[in-house]
């Protein structure tokens, strides 16, 4: 039983990333790497061999062949944006489960024909972001929903910046039109967006509009733009992501009665403790000399990093539906597509702003 | 010489803010509090005695009466707003050097109108933002400043807000529109919009545009809104300001290798220390799963709370003009004025919001 409880993950593609998450579907206990796809066999091998993969990993010299392995449960699929809508589509029809890298698609019409092919196919999909499995996050979501504690939500930041260096901003696939052609805000961009949709329970803005003059580079991909969002009651949201300043990771959200603050919302400073601050029924002290109270920290603590929690969670879905004892989760595409939703839009408000400098449509 | 020393001050109005300054007054060591002047002795007397006003203080039915005194040398104006142009106009006219209670004015025709005056009258002119004379202040700008630090800006977020009660929303004069027609923006927005520019060294944005949907009360007075800077060389900024969400006030300052948080500018947590927080050249842990180093806490401790401190340089810039060692120093109203200039753009762009919700200019 231990072993027909384990999902059997295939990998496609040696990205980088796939070097962590390899890791995280070893320590997590529902989950098995069965196979790693690349262009060529070589590379493939040297894979597994540098990431520790079991000795029977099945290593295969292209893409298809993982999708053609019947012993295949599901895949995760860290391939440049650009070449997702193709291969999602295929694992889907393949009848594997597609836990899907970020940014998830070019923009929502082919990140509807990825969702629409699991669905057809009744297989689960996934977004690879991470942060949505640390307990923290669920610890900090109980903070927003306190309507004691935390109140309304107010306004909401957040920033996900890190420092690209020289070979970064020259060869990096994220910094590539033909790759990754949403730059920043496809990669540092959707987590903020997606921190900002949780904070609202994924309701959608009123409206997206991007900050003006984003940076860009040579071939007119993002490195730094921002964007606000407002909901027709009040609520307003801002972001900023950039591969040109240094790494923050911050959410501050302000509701009626308390606020949180956390500043490595996307990867913890640490990986087996995560902090957040909370702040309830601030107040002036006496001839508003001072402020009580201060922010406390909360720390929340973690047996397996995020990563593997998320390999976990989607392995326990899988795992539901192939003992038949569930469908697949819709949670999972709605909110991803919500996240592509509001992309799209600051996309499109970049290139508005980009002809029309002087005047741009807010909604 | 110890008396002569000392700036005699006399204060414009019973406000409550006055209260926390005439302890400040009585703090700083180089002035003293020298008349209360009010609508009618009655006020003005129990002002006095409920804030330990010296007994020698001069106590006056009406503002005039304190403009009209030789032997008082600078007014502080806690006035409500509408009434800054005629009374801190007077007070130049009389020769009296002017600490102005901010917002400083209704729009910059008003507080030109002012700094003319005060130009004119060789008086000193200040705002009374605090949070600019702590010590603390100048340990952030230090950071900001350092280019292998902090590096260059690329994107600040500022946040004040305070929940006003019931009592507030209905009567306060900051939610008056014949008093402070500004609202929240001239209140609150004023610190978010003086901390924004004091990041970019008071360079004003090319683009400063209004977050849509500001929550107004019935009378038309801004309750909370937010809005947007540009600079033509990427660098961002975006603020948001509020009278219904829990206190926060915030400044995060991103630059291209560190970065600096601050999560009570305005007004410290406590009096003696203040903290702030720095990052600098972070980087991904192995794998990417953490990031190093977590942010570090600076306390900077002062023996005068700031307001106090505020005085005390007031005083001796008016100090140095009293005894002709020295002329009014431009830094305070060329700062006032460009943040005065800031507050009008974004309410000329709340405005546009209000006309045409569909499209706006944003330069």
């Amino acid at each position: 039983m231990a072993e027909a409880s384990q999902v059997r993950l295939g990998i496609l593609g040696c990205a980088n990333i796939a070097r962590k998450v390899s890791r995280a579907i070893a320590l997590a206990p529902n989950a098995t790497i069965s196979a790693v796809g690349s262009r060529t066999i070589e590379k493939a091998t040297a894979f597994a061999k540098e990431n520790g993969c079991p000795s029977n990993t099945k290593l295969y010299g292209s893409y298809e062949a993982v999708l053609d392995d019947p012993e295949i449960d599901a895949v995760y699929v860290p391939l440049p944006t650009s070449l997702h809508l193709k291969w999602a589509v295929l694992a889907a029809q393949k009848k594997k489960h597609v836990l899907l890298e970020k940014p998830v698609a070019l923009n929502v019409k082919e990140l509807d024909a990825i969702l629409e092919a699991c669905e057809l196919n009744g297989v689960q999909y996934m977004d690879a972001t991470m942060w949505m499995h640390h307990p923290r996050t669920v610890k900090m979501k109980e903070f927003l929903s306190d309507s004691h504690r935390f109140g309304q939500l107010k306004s909401v930041h957040s920033t996900f910046a890190y420092l690209g260096d020289q070979e970064f901003l020259k060869n990096d696939i994220r910094v590539k039109a033909d790759l990754d052609a949403l730059g920043v805000l496809g990669d540092a961009g959707w987590y903020s967006i997606r921190a900002i949709l949780w904070t609202t329970d994924y309701e959608l803005s009123k409206t997206v509009t991007a900050l003006p003059d984003p940076e860009l580079n040579e071939a007119g991909v993002i490195l730094s733009c921002g964007a606000s969002l407002s909901w027709k009651d009040g609520r307003v949201a801002t972001f900023y992501c950039s591969f040109l300043a240094n790494m923050a990771m911050d959410i501050v959200a302000n509701g009626s009665t308390g606020n949180l603050r956390v500043h490595d919302f996307v990867i913890p400073f640490q990986e087996n403790v995560a902090p957040f601050y909370t702040v309830e029924n601030s107040r002036f002290g006496e001839l508003s000399t001072a402020i009580h109270p201060a922010p406390s920290e909360q720390k929340v603590s973690t047996d397996l990093p995020q990563e593997a929690l998320m390999i976990k969670e989607f392995s326990n879905l899988v795992g539901g539906i192939k003992a038949q004892r569930s469908k697949p989760e819709k949670k999972w595409p709605t909110i991803s597509r919500k996240t592509q939703l509001v992309v799209d839009a600051v996309k499109a408000s970049i290139e508005w702003h980009a002809l029309c400098p002087h005047v741009h449509v807010v909604c």
